[in-house]
């Protein structure tokens, strides 16, 4: 039992650290997931502790390989990208010493001492997804709604279609970026006017009130990843996301029903999933895939791209089943193999 | 020369405390005016703060009259804006005792008792000006900038055509009222996209640049009316303030030249100046007011006002130069008594 190999998977994102350990013997196993609260605009100290704490109760030793991910570079906290991808990378070294595997988009990598190399592992973790679900499926389209972010990945003859250099700024051009997830999105960036009592009303650009107002309001958000303070510090209940959904129309809590606030959810909701269809369709059109190609689901806004496929009647499947292929997943772990995607894809191309 | 009356002006906002200070002997004059940093979201020091130093400054006692007009009751740091409205009046009556007029849609009052009052208390700053420029100018629309809002306000045959009781909502969708300022304004807010390089690109929806950012880089930001930190609480020059916007299109400073940056902030101007005609001509077509209209600027952004008259060739005049017709203005205070347009509107009400 001893000839185990442990891989543990690292996503560092600027608000989320994802990390998942896969265990090898006759077959591979997800043996543990987790996701944790990192604000990397505040610092690196959050993500440092929480690394500790992983290493700590995932018996993380010498014997385990680690290969990481990142995104966490494009925090506000840096100078410019490149300082991110230094300074992140420096925190996973003294956490776990330097035989560390980063994941770029030509592959894994231990070297970072050329600055083309950095380059290309800032922001790659959508390309480890992708280049892993490439090789189980042949054509097919990743969404990947997350708490900040969307990407929509186009896979066809088990090829990445993204060119490999690609980076934010080319996605967000291609419409394979789309910077809107089910939790941290202010509404104040959803849309100029909204429909309130059949009449357009501006929004008050403050913010009052984010993405994960809308999703508890709609029932969509579950408690257990809903993991960051509200606007306004107060309660993350359904009557606190009323309240301040009222403020971004300039009205408070008692000028409406509960049922006209869930109205004006679900109407921010449409908002962004028409948001994300026009984004989908872009990409469809930019590579020439057909519109009724296979949806491949993930991310803690998994229900986002569920609806999407229903709305496009396209084929649809959630990654943890294209993960089942080559991984077992413990059912308790399946919702989080989905979330962490990134950081079981890398784990993965370590292994296979 | 101790039969000088003197009136002190208050408009509370949530971001910025506004006072003037009027003198009438023979002639009314304007011998101060400030404009203050008072972020209401955390808390009511600073607004405290801010006023026992103007109390002593300015030497306020027991003979001079306070006026006081609000629209801070909307910070989030309230419950709702009826608690906005006591705590903000408990904080005035502290520092300068319970004798304090109170400007309200049906005019100035001293009782807060009931609470429909309070609630006509409540976002009234802008009728105050209105109120003051229908008694000077038969025929206008009040075009007011501010650091985070922008209200246009009609006045016909000496009247204000806004019904008394319009609240904030109402005024949201009238177009009235436009959430968008010269300093405050998140950029993610402004557009969902941008065109960079000829090319269409998915904005960053994050808090990463605000308007001070486009204005500085345009040059129509004076550094004395730039008063919050910066979104990465970096340094506010013109080289910060590329860096900031090149975050909101997923690039670092180095990605492009200096004058594609402020290409970008020239860009990012004129979608805010569309908004504002978009709103401006909604609220001509409500009111069926003449396309030619006089309009009377004010506000922090006086220079979109400018900008905006240009373009709809509309003759317009700066406020203080219609505060001319019944107050005398330093030279040196012209400048503030137009950005501080509704405290000295509520000082001239109190005394005329």
């Amino acid at each position: 039992m001893y000839n185990t190999k442990t891989t543990l998977g690292l996503d560092i994102g600027g608000a989320h650290l994802k990390a998942v350990l896969l265990k090898k013997d006759k077959e591979t196993i997800l043996s543990n997931a987790t996701i944790l609260r990192t604000p990397l605009w505040q610092g690196l100290k959050s993500l440092e502790d929480h690394l500790l704490d992983i290493k700590k109760k995932w018996y993380i030793n010498g014997g385990t390989k680690v290969v990481c991910t990142m995104t966490g570079e494009m925090a506000d906290f840096f100078d410019n990208r490149q300082e991110g991808v230094n300074r992140i990378s420096q925190v996973i070294f003294s956490v776990f010493g330097s035989k560390i595997y980063f994941y770029s988009t030509s592959g894994l990598t231990r070297s970072l001492h050329s600055s083309l190399r950095k380059k290309i592992i800032a922001s790659a973790n959508w390309h480890a997804t992708a280049s892993i679900i490439s090789k189980l499926i042949p054509s097919c389209l990743i969404i990947d709604v997350g708490s900040t972010t969307t990407d929509i990945i186009p896979i066809r003859d088990h090829r990445v279609l993204t060119p490999e250099k690609s980076s934010d700024h080319q996605r967000l051009q291609t419409g394979e970026l789309v910077y809107v997830g089910i939790n941290r999105t202010p509404i104040c960036s959803i849309a100029n006017t909204l429909i309130f009592r059949a009449s357009t009303v501006n929004v008050t650009r403050e913010f009052f009130a984010s993405t994960s107002d809308i999703f508890r309001l709609t029932g969509d958000l579950k408690e257990k990843f809903d993991f960051y303070p509200a606007c306004d510090g107060k309660i993350k209940s359904k009557t606190g996301s009323q309240k301040r959904l009222a403020r971004m129309i300039g009205l408070d809590l008692s000028d409406a029903k509960e049922k006209e606030w869930i109205g004006l959810a679900r109407n921010l909701k449409g908002i962004i999933l028409e948001e994300l269809i026009i984004n989908l369709k872009k990409v469809l059109n930019h590579y020439r895939i057909s519109n009724n190609c296979l949806l491949i689901l993930s991310g803690s806004g998994i229900f986002l791209g569920s609806e999407l496929a229903k709305k496009l009647q396209c084929p649809s499947q959630n990654i943890s089943e294209t993960f089942n292929h080559v991984l077992s997943i413990k059912p308790e772990l399946k919702e989080f193999s989905e979330i962490c995607a990134p950081s079981v894809s890398i784990a993965l191309l370590s292994i296979l």
